[in-house]
Parts: C-alpha cells; structure tokens; sequence
C-alpha cells in the first residue's frame, strides 16, 4: 500500500504525477526534454543511462520502464540493457557510451564521486560537453524519480510484460 | 575547475542553468512550485527541508544558498536553520516539522528507506498526505539538484556571505 492515498490501478510515478498536478507538469517536461528531445545521444543510449542508474537505485517501476523503453528503441531485444544495468563495461556498445555510463554510476552514488579522470574518458572517446552535461543531469534526474516513486511506496508491477506497452 | 566548460563567474547550479536552458527551464519551475508555490507549508519549513538533505549530500551550494533562504524567511538568524540542518529533532520547530523532516532524510539515503511508521509520524501531528507528498519530492529534487551541481564540479564559495543575498 502507497504511503500516501492515490487514485487506484496508477503504477510507479503515475499515481504520484496524477496526485500532484502542479509538480507534474516540470517533472514530464523534464524527461521529455532529457530522453525524448534533441540530442546527440540517441535516445536508446539515454534510456540506458536512465535504466542503469534507476537499477543500481533497485527501483524496480523505473529500472523496468525504461529497459522496456530502451529495448524498444533497439528493436525489442532486452540482451543488451539487461547487461547494461548490471555490467556495462561488459556489453557491447561504443566506448564512448561505456565511459558516459561509468559517470552515471559515480552521480547515482553522489555527485562529489565525479572525478576529472571520469571526464576524461568519454572526453577522449568524442564525447562533447553537452553530452557530458546530459549525462549528469539524467543520472541526478533518476535519483529523484527513484526516489519519489519509492519514497511514497507506490504499487509496482514486477512482470517485464507489463511494461511493454509503456517502453 | 567544473568538469566542462562553464560561463565565467556562475556559482553552483547558476553555470550548468546557463549552459543548458532546455532543461533549466524545467529544473527552475520545479525548484519554484516546490519551494514558494502556494503550499500549507510554510517556504520556511520547505526551505529548511531543502538544506537539511543537501546538507546530508555535502552540496557546500545548495545547503548554504537554502540556509540562506531559510534564516532570510526566519528573520535573518541562521540558529535554528544550523540546528535543522545537522539535529532536526533537538531543533525548535514543531513536532510535524521534526517528522517530515526524517522522512526528508529516509529519502536522501534511498527512497526504500521511508517506513510505514515514518509516515505514521507526521500524520499523528496532523500533516495532510500533501505535505507528505511535497516533503519526498523536495527531498527527492535535491538529491537531483545536488548531484547536478557536484556531480559538474561546479565553483562553489564556502563563505555564508556569497549566499545572503541569494537567500
């Protein structure tokens, strides 16, 4: 049962969201600008980075979500983002992405964590400033959403299959 | 030096604003319907919520630019806001204060943290489920916030004074 009383049958951040309509608006605008918005990062490669950190954070709503979004994006397999949140240097994508998600990690333990070594790595991998920013901003960004969804105990479905039509 | 390249002479989160309106766009509104929307919290109580948990992540930032905030709506004197920040329970506010002011602190650490009897606290001492509702998301936003200006390496001066007019 949620902490606080919430319209029924609303999952994760949507009951939350639906309950408080005036922090709703800037917190969807949010994801939408981070996620879905222009970008030099493909938006598979920003789901990834928002599933990582949302599984080392053990939200399950979110970590489940945004795999389902992230495999989606990569035409329905979930092989590769199962290994990303779990093992990234691991999996095959660029190293530039490898590096960016290594940020990510360091932010979701706390922003001081960030070393200029850290920075450095994606920098030599062609990442550009903005890419970096992005990244920091994503990885904070989840450790709120996780936090909001978990912190009220919102109802969470624990099957993939359920968020298949969201992702 | 911050992590990327960021306009000269902008302390804390004011650089990474400037450098990516799009999202600071949202990250303000959000700051401003939480912290000075219309509220049965005083912007006091949310301020001191703020710099509580951003004291808890060591964002030299953002616990001095909302203690400044907090001791500027108190009246000017930082004694109680430096007692909120370290001990809420030994400071003088009133027993709902002191209570969200644990769950505030449950959700810094992960929002798994906050129990059922956490929440059990503030309601006995007559918080609205809005009030409870608002306390995990101001929490939640500051761990975002917090880790957004760390996380950049952004320059951060350490003297309350650079923040009292911010307040």
């Amino acid at each position: 049962m949620a902490h606080i009383q919430l319209q029924d049958g609303l999952p994760g951040i949507v009951g939350p969201l639906a309950f408080s309509p005036e922090t709703a608006q800037p917190l969807l605008q949010l994801a939408e600008v981070l996620l879905r918005g222009p970008n030099t990062l493909t938006s598979a490669e920003r789901e990834m980075i928002a599933a990582h950190v949302s599984y080392r954070n053990e939200c399950d709503f979110c970590q489940l979500s945004h795999s389902a979004a992230a495999a989606a994006h990569l035409g329905g397999s979930y092989d590769l983002i199962e290994c990303i949140k779990i093992h990234p240097d691991a999996a095959e994508v660029s190293n530039k992405l490898k590096a960016l998600l290594n940020i990510a990690g360091k932010v979701q333990k706390g922003g001081k964590y960030v070393t200029a070594q850290d920075v450095d790595r994606p920098r030599t991998n062609g990442a550009t400033d903005k890419e970096i920013h992005d990244t920091v901003l994503i990885a904070a960004a989840f450790c709120m959403y996780n936090r909001y969804v978990d912190g009220l105990a919102t109802p969470q479905p624990l099957e993939r299959e359920a968020y298949r039509e969201m992702g």
